[in-house]
């Protein structure tokens, strides 16, 4: 999927007249400390405060904004309201694409999006949403939490003034839709698709044309012939688009985004200035939101699937082996290249492929043979 | 994997001194409140409270009984220090098999075991653990959450006066070792196998003869030969027990416990004494101390997998598709048969078996497909 697109759609058609919300006191008097005092105090157990939260979604985006709304309600509720959290979405408060930024001038305490929209600020980002033929969403907590990968995250985001943490997951997504039958890597020659990122680079170099489009503006592309192909999420939410009206076939496996990460980041200032307690429950509940967003995209692609399936009499097509061999040769030489533009990301790229090599060897054995043996 | 033996053992030589601790004042009045007051008062802010956890594992057990350590740390971080938990290991406060009953009873607030432990109690209990050929963890959580599951668990525990939560998950487990080659179903006739519950049943009905063995006594029977093949968990926690010294084939993947469930409970009468914020917390620390568990054996078992194979030269083998075919139409004939024993039971098995083949469908041509592509 892309969002950047959708997101600049939605944000010319969302609430203009949002602006910045009044303060209450206490957010106040936590925005002086953040840029002011060297050693914040610590707030005490019994004031409250409310956070602002920017987001890259549409205010309520299935899936993707409402696990936003739901990380909010978390630290409400387990705050018993002592540090509540208002979500903006995209353009209300911020535009999509200046949440990072946001943030970290401590404009909003809270943001929530997908790294690899930051891929400006530094190429290493990437890695902690998706990367072609990398780590499925088991795996990538994996890597995040017992291998490392939240250390070098946070050492990511430092220079920025930025905690990262993890708050939700797609699983793998899907190969996109297509109006022409994908029988040989010579089908890709040519084949005007919408897809963004390394997928894209990876398909440019398979002799595609890769294109950006805002969300809202694929299925009219998509129907016009404008464009052939379009990749987006998965079926929960390429039902909701309608784009089975537009394409004949349904491709899978979404070898380019295997497991998307979702991210939220704090303002270091902010987080600092709260208590133990608060600083333990605003990183845990991103933990459950991280975890719920995948558990509730299974459930939900599961129904969507069938309904695509059943009632809509979408051509599910596997995307010939020959073609995915391919493209995970490409992909291998794209994110090494992606790797080699700084030290950072050399690092980041090491730990992450030398993780994949070792869950990829557990999974073969584990979770794919046992998938394999009960189908 | 089964622990009854393995904690049974552990349980002799576990410090027998332990006995019941003193209870602290805050939860002195908490046992009051839940023992003689029809509709607790929910304790206020400031009041602190110690809780006793108890649990099936060996003090310390690597993944099972630190998973359940770090949900009594979270809770004691996440609440400030107003609600902290001391965790019991397997007979130091109760014997493993009686947590089920002393949180029953009020003797202690939490236990921390495995549902299918329970099924002498509700034969629906072994749902929300693992079934043979049913879902993997990624799909067990997302029935939990979003599949109505843990609404059925609930069901299942409220005549105990308990709630559950999954706490915790293994991941796919590995299918076991042995000491001759398994290349058809004959192989199986006469097989004498430690593996328990409906893994165990099945293994019967193809002709093997499964056998209950405490954990400790499992690697001088396979040494001896007094048994042919056992199951345990995985790499992380096999390669601890040595068992690559006492037989030569370690098979995959694990049919009987394609993603098994970890559990908390509590006693509800202390649950609902908790203010909002304080049961918000207890919820959602089970929630990440799920995600923890199974990021961390996914990562665990990478690492003693290389160990295995790498240095201790392990002949690793995958059954025959015949073979797992086979053991598959007999697990569905058990699992049935297990489900028709009361309405209930009828009840979850329905919603199980609809959910996972949704799930099945999806994840064949989302994780399967693209784990088969990535090899």
């Amino acid at each position: 999927m892309e969002r950047r697109g959708f997101i600049k759609n939605a944000a010319v058609t969302a609430l203009l007249g949002g602006s910045v919300a009044a303060c209450d006191k206490a957010e106040q008097s936590t925005q002086e400390v953040s840029t002011s005092a060297p050693e914040p105090a610590p707030a005490t157990g019994s004031e409250t405060m409310e956070w602002k939260m920017v987001t890259t979604w549409p205010k309520n985006f299935p899936g993707l904004g409402t696990g936003a709304n739901h990380l909010a309600k978390l630290i409400g509720e387990m705050s018993g309201g002592r540090l509540t959290v208002k979500v903006y979405g995209a353009g209300e408060l911020v535009p999509a694409f200046e949440i990072f930024d946001a943030v970290s001038q401590g404009t909003a305490e809270m943001g929530h999006g997908a790294a690899y929209y930051w891929k400006g600020k530094s190429e290493a980002a990437q890695f902690f949403t998706a990367v072609p033929f990398g780590l499925t969403g088991q795996e990538m907590n994996s890597w995040l939490y017992h291998g490392n990968g939240m250390e070098l995250w946070a050492e990511v985001y430092a220079p920025f003034g930025l905690v990262p943490t993890a708050a939700g997951n797609t699983g793998v997504q899907m190969g996109g839709w297509f109006n022409k039958e994908i029988n040989s890597v010579a089908d890709l020659e040519g084949l005007k698709m919408r897809i963004p990122g390394l997928g894209g680079e990876v398909l440019k170099r398979a002799g595609g044309t890769p294109v950006s489009l805002p969300g809202g503006e694929i299925f009219p592309s998509l129907q016009s012939g404008a464009i052939d192909a379009t990749e987006w999420v998965g079926p929960y939410n390429d039902l909701a688009f309608g784009l089975y009206k537009a394409a004949k076939h349904y491709y899978y496996p979404g070898w380019h985004e295997p497991g998307s990460t979702m991210e939220c980041f704090i303002n270091r200032d902010a987080f600092r200035a709260l208590p133990d307690d608060l600083q333990s429950i605003v990183t845990n509940a991103s933990r459950v939101a991280n975890q719920d967003m995948l558990a509730e995209y299974t459930a939900r692609n599961n129904q969507a699937l069938k309904s695509l399936v059943e009632e809509h009499r979408v051509d599910l097509r596997k995307f010939p082996n020959e073609v995915l061999a391919k493209l995970k040769a490409i992909s291998d030489e794209v994110v090494a290249e992606a790797a080699a533009k700084d030290p950072l990301s050399r690092k980041v790229y090491e730990s992450f492929v030398s993780f994949r090599d070792q869950a990829k060897a557990w999974h073969d054995i584990s979770e794919r043979a046992y998938m394999n043996a009960r189908s």
